[in-house]
């Protein structure tokens, strides 16, 4: 447990000099913590430099400050976490697919904030051929050391884009042709059914959180919705085993003749 | 992590006589315990009676014994790890899907030991319309309140046989007329050719640990050996995917008309 906590301070970075001299030297950044309450100036200036390049700003409740820094009090109200990985702009993702001759493959994570799920997912996504994993800034599991490992490696293999709000990335692949496939509940349709979609034209896929499904705002995007069938008195598939099996669903389809 | 370790206490028995209480009541134990080097007589009993009535009774260097009773002195040199579930007996699961009108799919974890791993397989093969797991003795995740905990309640709902060695289950299976269908990458037959299985007839699917795989002692038994198609550079899945992708697989080719 306590090596398990160090691997993750790895990837934190605190006080204002440092995370300033991170911006600058353009490290990739998860996001940036700060307490509630009046900030200084410095403080100020240092939220504008980061959000001028699109590094997530979040303000916590001071406890869970609190809690971050129990171990540094060095912190001057400021801790960024970096990420294990640089993040890719979607447009390039998708014309990479294509440059492969390969019809884009998108898988998008709508609040997948558990780093095990999302390391187990990332890992599926790479032996399942998906060209990029779309999440949003905010309600997204940590991309640090943890879900490196958790990836076992594959988060290295597979691009990862940001979009806050999530849904300007469905809009995007919609508009660039992919189809977008929600998987969800609310739907009579089976991911089974043969005609529901095309799996080898370029296609966007969409989970959700296990507790909160696709946000209705992202689902309203939704040309395809369908659910995977469950039998039993549980009826509720953990999110890496259902992205796991809708991805290989697509990959199945694409490899058939 | 406090809260995660109390809830496992409730799984533990120390001391010969509560041990011994517990046999008599018939109680269901995943196993029990005891420390290499001379034991008394008493336990020698003890070891009798449990071996009596199937309960897996297994010798653990001191060292490990010593971390297992850190909090309860008063072990008298045994502990017990109770079950969560009452295991079932292998050819009531086959007769039980018979008499339902189903065609028996019953599932084989050969050294998946990792407790939320199997705890997802569990809540999978529940939603997937599987009859039976079936796991060894030995080398087996401990099937206590925590697996119970990450089935989401499934384990209450599949019935688990035991079967020591495995390769008894798998022989029984195949007398009894299912076909035996092994996951592993020692084989270039993909999971998704269509003739390489009739998933509509009686059949045990078999999947092994992300280490090792399928012993080979029970991958003789295999009527066939498939792979998950693996792209990428990673080409490893984690084994609740796995063995969703599969069991998902039987299901689909299972409601084809």
């Amino acid at each position: 447990m306590q090596k398990e906590k160090k691997e993750s301070d790895k990837d934190l970075i605190f006080g204002i000099h440092p995370v300033r001299e991170a911006i600058e030297a353009h490290k990739e950044f998860d996001r940036i913590l700060i307490p509630h309450g009046t900030i200084s100036e410095t403080l100020k200036e240092l939220i504008t430099l980061a959000k001028a390049q699109n590094i997530p700003v979040h303000r916590v409740p001071s406890e869970k400050f609190e809690r971050l820094t129990r171990r540094n009090k060095n912190h001057q109200h400021v801790i960024a976490f970096m990420s294990a990985v640089r993040y890719a702009p979607l447009e390039e993702v998708i014309a990479m697919a294509y440059e492969k001759g390969e019809a884009p493959f998108i898988l998008v994570l709508d609040r997948v904030t558990d780093v095990r799920n999302f390391g187990a997912i990332v890992r599926t996504a790479e032996c399942a051929g998906v060209h990029g994993i779309v999440v949003p800034s905010k309600n997204a599991a940590q991309i640090g050391s943890d879900a490196l490992r958790t990836s076992a490696g594959a988060l290295l293999h597979v691009p990862i884009c940001r979009s806050q709000p999530l849904w300007d990335a469905l809009i995007y692949m919609k508009e660039a042709g992919l189809q977008i496939l929600c998987t969800t509940e609310k739907t009579d349709n089976s991911i089974y059914e043969p005609e529901l979609f095309d799996a080898k034209a370029p296609l966007a896929l969409v989970l959700g959180s296990e507790e909160n499904g696709i946000a209705n705002e992202n689902l309203q995007h939704a040309d395809v919705r369908m659910a995977l069938p469950l039998q039993g008195q549980i009826a509720s598939l953990n999110v890496s085993v259902a992205a796991g099996i809708a991805m290989y669903e697509v990959r199945r389809r694409r490899n058939i003749e």
